[in-house]
Order: structure tokens, then sequence, then C-alpha cells
């Protein structure tokens, strides 16, 4: 229990970073904490796990592939015929598998975007995102030569930390300020937009960085194939259920750290883009319609998509 | 003629700045000059007149207002009936009248594009314009209650400038990064976008700092009016006899001030909206679609105008 | 007989009214008529079944939920190997169970939709629709404070009829002519506009009252959310192999009883809005892409699907 | 003076309708009010004839045909050379002037519009127009063979007004209800849109009846030509120097006599169509695009185009 | 008068090709008739010139050159204290000055529209331009490189002949076929599509070679610049007074000479592009929007613009 | 092994024409060429069938419908229980049943899309597809009336083809230029356009003859139905894991056989659609939005999608 709290903690305060280190934490701590209860009978043994979910949950509330793995373990408890030693033994399966799938989709999602980065490609980004990165790296590995136009991303310069991936792995990379997306769009002409994606909700839209609405809108005027790079374990099934993915707000001081008086500063960290925009979505199971992606999670992982499943 | 050197150094490093002191001191410094060859034969007269215009010219060659005046001034030699002295005398008249112009213009822009300004109403702006603030500046005098949306506008930060002068007359502004441009006409839903212009072209496009041309697009999208403020003075003749506008590209520094070797920023100063994002101009002459402005500048103006004019 | 004679009489001549009372009607009266017939050899059994089948699909031919549960009873009969009294028996489980498909299906829908009416929201809506109803009435139930914006919907107002209902579940409600749609949309940026459906076609489009697309025509250009509220099994298999939904055109003096000589007046009762403009549709099994429903259909409903079926 | 006040009680009460009668009134009994100030001297006339044309502006703020009449003449008063006897006899020559230019303009409109009127087109328009009228009876006067598709123009049914008259002259109709434009655009395929305007504005907008923003963009979706008609003498002068024009709001029993209590109901009047909607506007003065008409008006009427004349 | 016969043969006949040449043949034999009428008495006179400047325009009824031509000359009949002789005298300089106007608008529209075309410019066009082939050799002599994209355009391969005149001139040309307009637009990414005119509507719209507005809608939709060039002489002032643009449509066998039996072809020869499309319009006296061509050519030639002059 | 090199000769050599010739063939002779190794050890029986099947799919490298029949058999060796013989037998059966597959898809096809073909239809389509034959021919012998709309489709006339076709079943045909395809669209207002498709790709988007695209968007701006005709077995599972589909380029002289030299002539063959220009695809399944088409391929023919299938 003490490590339980730790866990959360961590968590909580951030120090655990990155959807799939977070998700990797939270669904190995479920599984064990379930071995503690393994001798208890079955009301007081799931009456323990409900709680302790909900505490895991409660971390996080928008990170869909957190939620979605401890949907997955807790959906084990369903099978009333299951005592209380034989359900951690499948969670720990569970647990093992969730966190194979979520180190394997990296690779596959890679491996599988590289195709659309051909010789001589010019890929425009925004913010970071390490399937994005997964992909220009693989491409790189192959020996292909391309370049990358990416925005710094105001206020955290998300786009220094691609740029610098990048430059590492002897990728050539074009910096530019936000407000300059579309005259960059217009000016190298990119094969590509290439973003990744915090959420997928159940109408195939994508909750990303603030300012991808804004690039998707000039992408499409312009008619730049936009796709979005992201597991599938990033699908929000709540989403289908009517709950309406949450956009965080963050501290003012990110954007202006001495700020006047009496000014309002305003900073949403996310944006919806929907469908309309999306060419496809980069998944470790293929490339896809945006519109597919909740039935494909659905039909392929029924125990994440919980009581809404089809 | 070593005054005449000395203005033109200092216009040349910057030290004189903003377009209306610019035209300000070469209008003054021309008409100076003129004066010192009045008891010369008409052609020698002429001849180290157009030399020095040439010069002025040069010195800004994207400063529509100043090569209006110089202009101005210089089309009286098109008389031939007109003798050195009494050109002098006219061009004194001329630089006179043209100071004039510009001073009002700000005022007039100001009082005009106010009646715009409703009583609670929300206005979105870019970057910064003396224009604009008159505009805003004008409404507060008349106790009006109104907020202002301002993006930080990267690189410079010129958005920052606008928010401290809004600020110093009470005006409520919320300052938001480039890149939540779209956010913020989606949350605030602004009554108006208003934004400056560094020049005015021939097809009635206008040209003004990067982003504005990202902003018009998301503003045409969820169909919220779109104004520019600016005098005719900005208007380019050149532009109607075919030339194009020219685009100012800046340091890199200016992004990154540690830039990574080997990274390429690019860093594009401003950026061209055509006149179907533009619902109207805010001129000093009023409030004009802005397909008529290039015709209003031909009819007020012929002797700016040039061979050009119509 | 008797009876199946009266109660298609009564569907035929409008006195059972509402998609689900209709099918409930038509599905009862098909299996009570099995049951009749259940002492009869195969093939003769299955000849009288098929022409009340077709008697009764006839009475309502644009009715996808009637014809949709008929065919589910029907499809018993392509199991060879099942004899008449056994195949009464299953029809009795499958009217059943229709029924109860049908009744949970608003209070689903209701549930799932009310999760996107957030406090403070306003909603627009156009006509009436029990479905949309289902979802705001939920949604109030839950102690959520909103506003709904309705059209009359000329000509049979049953927009008053929405705002009826709306208000006496103590909803505030804002009433506008059908051509003040847009004016609406800009003026109180609703968060949602919310409509039902009377037909889904393979093609993820629906069919709605006349009026939906003009709504929809704005609300796309003004990028507010577009939902339609919807029972899946309104989805019209016929049009998947090719069969187009059928409009149907009413009475002229619905618009004007007193119609001056030689004056033309037409009235169509609906429209087709394509899936580019819906959002998603809040069915009973979730929230989904239009292009969805044909295949969720489809898979669920395999028997109503028919020779269509995936 | 005493004329005076029943006038303008006439025209505030309503009395006086139309907006060609309003105007005609007004600059009647402005320029006979001058002649009773004939033998005063210059300041106190001035003052008298200044408080006199306020009282006149206010009884309709909202009808530039009236408020450009009543300029027209009061800016005589401007030359300060002129004694007031001889100011009322150019009063009434520029009565006289303005009541001709009304008058000559519906039938120029009418003789003009009509070439656009060709054998078997269809025309839609929304509301009622006498400039419309006026273009349509010319062509049938032509024994041009052409039909009219007309909404009904919900809360007062102007549409039914509309068909009334063009019956009259033998013109076919069909009349639909509103929501019912889209449809009818689609089905009919019209040749023409054709739609009158209350107001013209400096950005080359219209003021028009609600429902017209609706109407243009369908038509714009569908690529058919739209065009407004509409005397010159419609343009507001003000709008020139910032003035928003105002919309009118309208009773709610206009929509629902017996309105339950608690249900708020909007009723707005007109909505406003930007120039891009708009293919050209039919005036006296020939067909221009609406970018120029706060020009023509400027250049052709420059006593009424006032302080903001360029 | 056998001359007059001999010359509109000709034109009818098509042995005289070209607006500019079919212009000055048309408005040289009418000042040539007139000197014939001199001696007549004026009432002769002028109805002799009315009916031969009526036979001359059926001519060619849709040569908007021609036709502002000769009612150029006719013009000065209005002036009805004007000799018979003098008007001959003075319908000789018109003519001249008219012949001048003809012949000096290509090399300045060559000259301005040059500058658009800079080092390194991708331009497309379609079908053949006079205008157009002006501006890319005057750019060519200014030593600058660029290249020209140009379809072959259908049925008469007009698309040749730009190839092989500017293949002359040694500008590299690349030919696709029509349909591959898109393709083009988006592979080689051209700075400027740059298209002649046929004629210049009242409402700022272009008439020009089937398949233009395929071109324009496409560029439209990358956000590509897009120009018509053509001299201010072909805007057609009836087009102001309401008549519509005739579109002439051509023989069947210029597409398919052995046309099988009962196979309709059509082959529409023009068709209209409206302004919305259209950057700018470059003509002799500089580069205009659209909007301002109608207002010009009344301001610059208000006898040809004829009783329509504002 | 002759026999196999004669026939990949002729795939290659185009003898074999048609993408269900090619693939009947291909299968065919695959399917032979096992039964030759079917007393092999299984290794070499493998190792052997691998590289044939890699020449087969070289000889065509962009056709789905071919690849995916090798596919389809070579994925019976996925079975590591199964010995030579029974694959050999195994293979026979999938041989049989993919040509089936083809050849009743196109008869299904015709079935489904003829219903929306009704009774006085207008139908555009674009160069020769055997789908759109199938349709638009039983249509016809459904003694319905309608007539077609095609483009001759430079540079290869394809469209001539059509038209003989169709007029060989006495549909009325109109036959255009490529050029002409907006004007055909505005004036004829065809209900439909139907064109086929080469390849559909994993976003849902399709390939088809140049010019498409073209077509697609002209009939979005005027909201007119578009409709591909397409058997599922041209989907290319290879796009799901991140191909791309190419391109192909043909020889200048299809477009001009004299070329002037120094003349390049670009003549790309095909072009791509995506998903947001297409109502549905018509297939041999039902009518479906093309975003499902990927999922139905996948879960209809798993053994075809390979290691992508989901």
């Amino acid at each position: 229990m003490q490590k339980i709290n730790q866990v959360l903690d961590a968590i909580t305060r951030l120090e655990i970073q990155g959807a799939t280190n977070v998700a990797i934490s939270a669904v190995t701590v479920f599984a064990e904490f379930a071995h503690h209860l393994c001798s208890k009978h079955r009301p007081e043994f799931l009456a323990q796990l409900a709680e302790v979910r909900q505490r895991i949950l409660n971390t996080r509330p928008t990170e869909p592939a957190m939620q979605n793995g401890i949907n997955y373990l807790f959906a084990l408890t369903h099978n009333k015929e299951v005592s209380p030693p034989e359900l951690c033994e499948l969670m720990d399966g569970r647990a093992q598998h969730y966190i194979e799938l979520l180190q394997t989709s990296r690779a596959k999602i890679g491996a599988i975007g590289a195709k659309r980065i051909l010789e001589d490609t010019k890929v425009m980004t925004h913010c970071h995102s390490s399937a994005v990165d997964a992909i220009l790296i693989h491409a790189k590995r192959q020996r292909r030569t391309f370049q990358v136009i990416v925005t710094e991303t105001r206020p955290l310069y998300q786009g220094r930390r691609t740029a610098k991936i990048l430059l590492e792995h002897d990728i050539p990379v074009t910096l530019i300020v936000d407000s300059a997306m579309r005259w960059a769009l217009r000016h190298f002409q990119p094969d590509i937009v290439l973003v990744g994606a915090d959420a997928i909700t159940s109408t195939g839209a994508i909750v990303n960085k603030i300012g991808t609405k804004l690039l998707a809108l000039a992408a499409k005027e312009l008619d730049i194939p936009f796709y979005s790079a992201s597991s599938l374990l990033k699908f929000d099934p709540l989403t289908t259920v009517g709950a309406l993915s949450e956009i965080e707000e963050r501290a003012p001081t990110e954007i202006w750290s001495d700020t006047p008086p009496d000014l309002t500063i305003r900073n949403p960290a996310f944006e919806v883009v929907s469908r309309e925009y999306l060419d496809g979505i980069v998944t470790e199971m293929g490339i896809w319609p945006p519109a597919m992606i909740p039935f494909i999670f659905a039909t392929k992982f029924p125990e994440m998509h919980g009581e809404s499943s089809i």
C-alpha cells in the first residue's frame, strides 16, 4: 500500500513523465497491489481493488493510455467465476501484455510511418511527439535523405526539443516561429504534415498541442497531406459514451514570467482537430482513416472499451 | 549636403524609427536640399535633385509612406514652365502639406475606427500597430468598455508592447501565444479582428507581420469581421505597375540566441493577406473595401501615384 | 387475420404515430400472425408469412425502424432446419427483443448524449426529435443549467412542440423563425447543434426535416459542432444495396390554407445531410462517426441487414 | 411648424410607409419649412434649420434614403456666400431633384435588371422588394416567360405579398417555407437569386431581411449568381466614417401570438450580407461590383456623402 | 460603300482575325465612310452613319474591343452643335487615337506584367493569349530565366501555339493535357497562373476559354495567385446596363471528326470566371482588382461607356 | 516453368489487358506452378513458390487485384501443419474462388449501382471504367431512360470508348472536351458523377485517371453526388502498412506525336482523390463510405490483407 502511494505521488507530482512511462508504472503497481489482496474473499478483494483503481485513474484524468491499461486489468473482475488468486495470476499476464503493447507500438508506428518519408521529402511538424520522432528516425536509419520544418512551439519550446533530437540523428531541421506556420507551408511546400496526438476521440478527432488546428486549417487550404501518428491505446473510450475530452490550461508564467499587473494571460495547452482535417492516423496496426479508430479499438480491445463496447 | 548625409545615415542605421518619423525627416531634408540649389539653372537643379531623390529612396526601399512623400515633392518638377526658385517655394508647401497629412491621418483613423469599438466589444489584434492603438485609445477616451486579446508575436514580442500601451490606458488585455490564435477566436468570439498594415498593394492586399494570414484564415473560417487600419499613404503605387512588394527576412538569432550548430532557422518578417480576407480598410478618408484603395490613392494623390496614375 | 388488417389500417391511416409505436405494433402483429400459421406445413407457412410481411412493409415504405423489425423476425425463416412451431417460438423471442431494443435505445441515447450538455451550454435544435428531447431532459434531471434555441419549423411548427416539452421540464427555450437560423448561430454561439434523424443511409448521411441541411451548412461555416441523435435501428439497409432514401412531399395547404389560384406551392418534408457535416451520431451504442453506422448496424444486426450483410 | 410636426408624427407612427414615400415627405416638408425662415438672418435661419433637420433624421435613424435626402438639401448651407432667400430657392430645386431621383431610380433598375431575366429563366427571391418587383414586371412586359420561386418569409409573410403581386402580372410563382431554401436552390437550379436591400454599407455589404445571408450562403455553395437590386440612395454614408448599420429587432408576438410563459422569442428583422456573396448590385446607374457602390455614391452625390466625401 | 461591304464581309468570314486587327479595320472603315457623307445635311448624315454602325456591330456581337471603337467614334455625334464636316475631322482624330490605344496597350501590358515574372518563376497558362505572350516575351528580353507550363487546350490545341511561340523565344515550356491541370498546379507549384481574357464584365468577371474556371477553382484551392492580362478596351459596357455576355458554342467536329451517329457533342468555347478567383487584372493602365475595371473604363472612356456612363 | 515465363511475359508486354484478366491469368498460373512442386519437400516447395510469387508481383507493381490474388493463394503457406500436396489442393480451391470473386463482383456492382440510376437521371463520367459500364448497362436493361455525359479523356480518348460502348446499348451520350468538365456540371446539372477506380488506399482515397480530382473538386463545389464504382479487390493493403500508391507517368508522344524539340511534355496517368470528395464507393458488397473500405477488406479477406491484417 505504501508503494502504491509512492507511485501515485510520483505520477501526480509529474516525477514520472511521458504517457508510456506513466502507464507502465500504473499497471505494474496495480497488478502488484492485487497480489496483496489475493488471499481475501472476493467481495473484499473487489472493493479494495475498485478503490485503488479509482485513485490511480484520478492521478491523470486525461491520459487515455494509462486509463486504458488500468481498465484492461480491472475488466478481468467482470468474470464472476474466477477466484481472487486466479485473478491475480491473470492480471499479471495482462499487465505484461499491456506493457508489451506499449513498448512495441512505437516501433511499429516508426516502421509503418517511415514508408511515407520518401527520398527528398519535406516534413512539417509541430511541438514534440515521440511517435513522430520514431517515424523520422526510422526513415533516417534506412539512409533516406529528407528535411524537417518544426515550429518552436511556444511557450515551452518543445519544437527546440524536437530539433535537437532530430539533429542528433543527422536529420536537417529548419525552425520557425509559430506564426510563420502558413508561410512555411507555402514556402517549403512540405510533402506531409505529421503531428502526434495526446488523445483520440469517438468522432475520430485528435486532441493535440495548441496550434495543431491552426496548422491543419492552413494545410487543408493548401491541400497538403496531414497525418497524426499515435498508438491506438490513446483512444479515449469514455468519449464514445458521451464524455468530452478535457482540455488542460496551464500557468500564465509559462508565457511571460514577469507578467505586468492587470494583464490576463490565457494558456490553453491543447486543441481538438476533427477528422475532416486528417488524411489518416498512423497506428501500430497500420494507417487508417480517423473514423475507423474508435471501431478498431473497440474490436481489438473490448475489455478496455468497457461498458461502451459494441 | 552634409546634413543630407547625416539624415540619410540616421535613416539607414535605424536611428530614426517608425514610418511617420522616417517620412517626415526625408521630405524635410529633401525640401531643404532643394533650397540650396534654387539659384542653379534648371538642368543642373533637376539633375542634382534627381540624384538625391534616388539616394533617399534607396535608404528604405520598402517604406511606401516615405517613398510617396519624396515622389510627391519631386513630381513638381514635371511642370516645365516653373523656375527653380518657384519650385523651391512650391516644394516647401508640399513638404508642409505632406507632413500634415501624415500627422492628421492617425487621429482620423482613430476617430473613424473607434466607432466600430462598441460597448462590451471584444477585439483581437496581432503584433503592434500605432493605427490600431489610435483606434482603441480613441474608443477608451469615449469611456467605452471593451477588451483586447493580443498575441505575444514572436520573435520580437511586439504583442507585449501592444499590451503595455493598452494597459497604460486602462484597457483590459489578454495575451496568448501565437499558436493559440484560432483557439482565441473560437473561445472569446471576438467581435472584430483589427490589425495594421505595413503596405497596401495594387490588388487590395495588405503586407503585414508574419502570422496575419494565419489569423485571417481562421477568422474567415469562423466568419469574424477582419479589418486593417492603415493610412492611404502606405499604398505602394509601384505595385500598380507590376512591382511585387518585397518581404523582409530577419536574423535567426531573433528566434533562438544560442542556436545549435547545423540548425537552419528561417525568420520571415511579413506576409501578404489578399483582399478577400479583409472586410474593409480603415483609412483617414473612411472605411473602404480593399479593392477601392488603389483607386482612391490614384485619385487623391495623382502626383504620388506617378507615371502609373490613371 | 382480421386483427392484422386492423393494425395495418391503423398504421396506414396514421392512427398509430411515432416511429417506435409503429414498429412495436408491426412486429407484435407479425409475431402473432405467425402463431396462427404454426400448424401449417413449412411451404405454406412461409408463403403466407412472406405475403403478410410485404403488406406490412408497404404501409410505411420509409420507416426504417419498422422495416428493420419485420426483417429481423422474418430472417429466422432463412434457417431451413427449423420447423414452423419452432419458428413461432423464436419469433416471439425476437419480437420481444426488438421491442426492448426500441424501448431502451431512447434512454441510452439520453444518457450518452446528456454528457455533451455541460453546465451553461447553449444548444441549438431544429424541428422536434424525441431522441433530442431525451438527451436534454436527461441533462436537466442531472440538475445542469443550459438553454436551448429552437426554430419554429414551418409549416407544422414542430419547434413549438419542442419548446413546450422543454419548458415543461424547466429548460429555458428561445424560439426563432427558420430564416434566423444563421443569425442565431452567430448571435448565441451555441456550443452544439443537435438534431434527430428520420433515417440513416449507407454513406453515413442522415435524412431529416427540411431545413437541416441549411442549418448544417451554416454550422460548418461557423465551426459549430453538429450532431444527430438517432437509434441505430433507423439505419436503412436497403441503401447499402443501392436504393435511394425516398423524400416525402406534403400537402401545400400545410403552408398556406387559402392558397391563391395559380400559385404553386412546394412542400418537401425532408432533406439529406451528408456525413461531412456531422461530427458524430449519438446512438444507443455510443457516439460514432457517421461513416461507421452502416458497419455497426451490419455487424450488430446481421439479420436486419439482410442479403446485403457483409 | 405645425405641418412639420404632423408629418414627422406620421412618419414616426408608420402612417407614411415605404422608403421612397418617407423620403419624399421628409424632403418636401424640410424645403417648405425652410421657406418659413427665408426672411430671417442667416444665423437664426441656420440654427432653426439644423434643429428641424435633426428632428427629421431622428424619426427614422435607419432609413438611408431619407437621411441622404435631408443631408442633400442641408449641404447647401455650407456655402457661406448664399443668403437665406437664395438658399430657399436652391433647396426647392434640390428637393425637386431628389424626388425625381427617387422616382426614376426604380424604373431604371427595372429596365437594367430585366435584361438578366432571359426567356425561361428561373429566379429565386426572398421577402418583398419593390426593386425586385420592378425588374420582374419589366421583364414580363417584354413578354418574356420565366418563373419565380419565393420563400414565404416568416414571420410577416412578405413572400405572400411578392407572390400576389407577381401573380397579378401573370408571372408563375412557386412558394416554399423558409427552411426549404436550400432544397429549392438544389431542386429548381434557379439561374439567379435576386433580393432587395434595406441599406448598403461602406464595405459593399447589404443589410436585408433576415434569412438573406442563409440564402446567400447556400447560393455560394451551389455557385448560383446572387444579385441585390437597390437604389444608390440606400447607401449609408455614415458607415464610411465608421458607424455600424443598426439591426432592428421586432416584437415576439409577430412569431407566436399566444407565446407560452417563460419562452423567449428573438425576432431579428435584418442581417448583413458581405460583398463576397454578391455578384453585383443592380442600381439606377447600372450593375456594379459591391465594392464600387460606396465610391460611386461619393462621386455622384458628394453633398450627401457629407464630411466623409473623398 | 463597296469598300465597307468588302471589309464587313472579311470580318464576318473571319478573314480578318484577332481582336485588335478586327477593331482597327472596323474603326478605319467607319471613319472613311463618314467622309463620304460629309457634305450631306446633318439628319441624313446621322441616319446613314447610324445604319452603318449597326451593320458593323452586327458582324461581331461579342468583340468588345471593336464595339467600343465604333461607339467611341459615333459618340461624337451626340454633340448637336457640330457640323458633318467637323464631325468627319474629329472622327479621323478619334480613329487615329483608338488605333494607337490598341497598339500601345499590348506593349504596356507586357512591360507591367513582366515585373511579376521574377528569376526562376514558374508560370502556368491555358490556351493562347497575345497579352500573356507579350508579358512572357518581355520578361525573357530582360534576360530573366523562368519556365512555363501550358495545357494543350482541346479541341483546337491553342496551347501548342503558345508552346511554339514561347519556344521561339527560348522560354522553356512544359505541355500537359487539360485534365492534368490540377496535377500540374500541385506538382510544379507554379508561382503564378496567367491567362488572357476575351471580355471583362460589369461585375469584374472575365470571359475566357473553356477550362479557365476549372483552372481558377484549383488555383484557389491551392492558394496560387491567379491573374488575367487584358486591355481595358475588352470591357463590355453593355453588361453594366444589364446585358449578359454571350457564350459561343462551336462545331462538334472540332472535337471528333468522325463522330459516331447518335452521339451528341457539346463544344462550349468560353466560360465566365468571377472576380473572387482573380487576384488582379493586368491592363495597359496597371494592375487592378477586377472590381475596379468597370469604373476605370467608365472614367477613362466615357464616350465608349455610352448611356450607362456614370 | 516455361508456361509461367510465357504468361509473365504476356502480362508485362500488356498482351493480357484489364485488371480482371491479368488477375485471372496470374492466379491460374501460380496455382498450376504450385502443382509442379507438390512432390518436393516443404522448404524447397516454399522457397520456389516465394520466388515465383515475387516474379509475378513484379510484372505489375500497381495492380492491386492481381497482387491480392497472389497473396490470397500464398497465405495458405503460413499454416505450417499443411503438407505440399495438401497446399496444392487448397490453392486450387482458392484460385477458383478468387476467379469467381472477380467474375461476380462486376455483376453485383452493376446491380447495386443501377439502383442509383433512376428514370431521367443525368450521369457524368470520366475516362472508361468497366464497373461504370456495368452499372449503366444494367440500368438500361431495366428499361430506364437516362443520359450520360462523358469527357473525351485525353490523351488516349478512353471517353470515346465509353461513348461507343454506351451507344451500342442505346444509351444517349454527350461528349465534351476535358476542360469543359465544370461547364458540363453547371450546364447539365448531372444527378450523379460516377467514375471507376484503379486502386483504393488505406485512407479511403481512390487512385483514378488523371482529371478525376479536377472533376471531384468541381462536383464538390456544386454539391453534386460523386461515387466511385470498384471491386473491393482493388484495395491495396500495402498502403495500410505505409506504402504509397505509385502513380504511373506515360510517354509524351501519347500527347503530341511530332513534339517540337526542347518541349517538355509531362503525362501523368493517374491522380489521387481523397475520401472527402467521395460520397460512397459502390462495391460488390454494397455502397459504403470510403473510410470503411480498408476495414471491410481486412475483415472479409484477412489472408489478402496479410501481415497488416487487424
